[in-house]
């Protein structure tokens, strides 16, 4: 695969919202589109959009707009999504349920091969065709399928321990749902790590309403 | 409440981050720590800390650090989170279920009021203490209890029309979880949204996974 030298992580988050959007175009049959049309969607300025899109070497021809079709494919090859990389989930409580009902895995790059758990009720039951299984299965199902990612809703007091158990199993990424800042001092390894604090965001979210009021 | 003028929306958002680790070290019995101290816990620099807390007024002392109990608190205040916003939830699926138990939102500066459903088969369960009620009593519901935020746990198609209702109903912020960006066209009536897209958090991890295997 080809490297992208340079590219900030703020342009590489809004690649999926890009994506997003150029699907819509093509649900919708529009196959071309001009920066300030898409600029007008998206509430940002056309100049944005090309400054991002020229990080990737631009798609864009003059007096023609984008090609929505090569676009959306195209920015799908920078994310790496038809590599399907494979990925476990660790805790099949509500909110590992509710990512697993809720997210279209294969659409976003992954393939979840594993749902792991300690609660003895839970294990055995079957979600999106696969079986819940015993954690203390964790290394062995890890050496045989050598997954890429974990996914993690755990208590906040197991995510240092699980992950540890993750990383010497080969695991190089991580979507941390749990109350903690998961990090990861194996930089030798390769690690990435996603932290995603709903919480947080819903404290923004608080602060934003509370604003409305200040005078 | 005094308006905190010019503190830019990435500071806002790193602010429930610091409330966090702030709340760990209470619970550690720590009560003082220098900005350098506190900048190594969190992979920050202590310059970028004092200038986030800064913007408030700031709250250290050359040569003491700072008091972690009242940094706690005034974050808190900063926030507004003891004004105890309300909040209702639409769309009482697998997302909204996992959010109203995995989220302490007493906690995060809400109080859950109602749950409201389309399905007929939800309606009449109780989550939390709260009976799922049928969506069209929501009027009635918001005319009686003026939430002032929706969370949104809808499909896609539903969302600009539940929340144009929501908004004539006097509901100033979203939490939208729902596949589609909502954007508020009423600025006169000043109105808060944050779009949480767990999907492109997904994507972008891909893209940093397929990032370790790019040459």
């Amino acid at each position: 695969m080809a490297k992208y030298e340079g590219v900030s992580k703020s342009v590489i988050q809004r690649l999926p919202r890009y994506r997003r959007y150029l699907k819509d175009l093509l649900n919708r049959g529009i196959h071309r589109i001009s920066s300030g049309e898409l600029a007008q969607l998206m509430k940002l300025t056309a100049s944005q959009i090309r400054q991002d899109l020229n990080c990737f070497g631009g798609f864009g021809q003059q007096g023609y707009g984008y090609n929505v079709d090569a676009l959306y494919e195209e920015i799908g090859n920078i994310l790496g999504l038809e590599r399907g990389l494979t990925a476990v989930l660790l805790g099949a409580g509500n909110l590992g349920m509710a990512l697993v009902n809720y997210i279209s895995f294969s659409e976003k790059g992954f393939q979840l091969i594993g749902i792991f758990e300690a609660n003895e009720k839970l294990i055995g039951q079957t979600v999106h065709g696969l079986t819940i299984r015993s954690e203390k299965e964790l290394e062995d199902f890890c050496n045989k399928y050598h997954p890429d990612v974990a996914i993690l809703c755990l208590p906040r007091e197991e995510v240092q321990r699980e992950s540890d158990r993750l990383v010497n199993c080969g695991v190089r990424g991580f979507w941390n749902f749990s109350h903690y800042d998961l990090f990861m001092d194996h930089q030798d390894k390769n690690i990435v790590v996603n932290n995603v604090h709903l919480g947080d965001s819903l404290m923004t979210l608080c602060y934003q309403v509370n604003e409305l009021d200040r005078t």
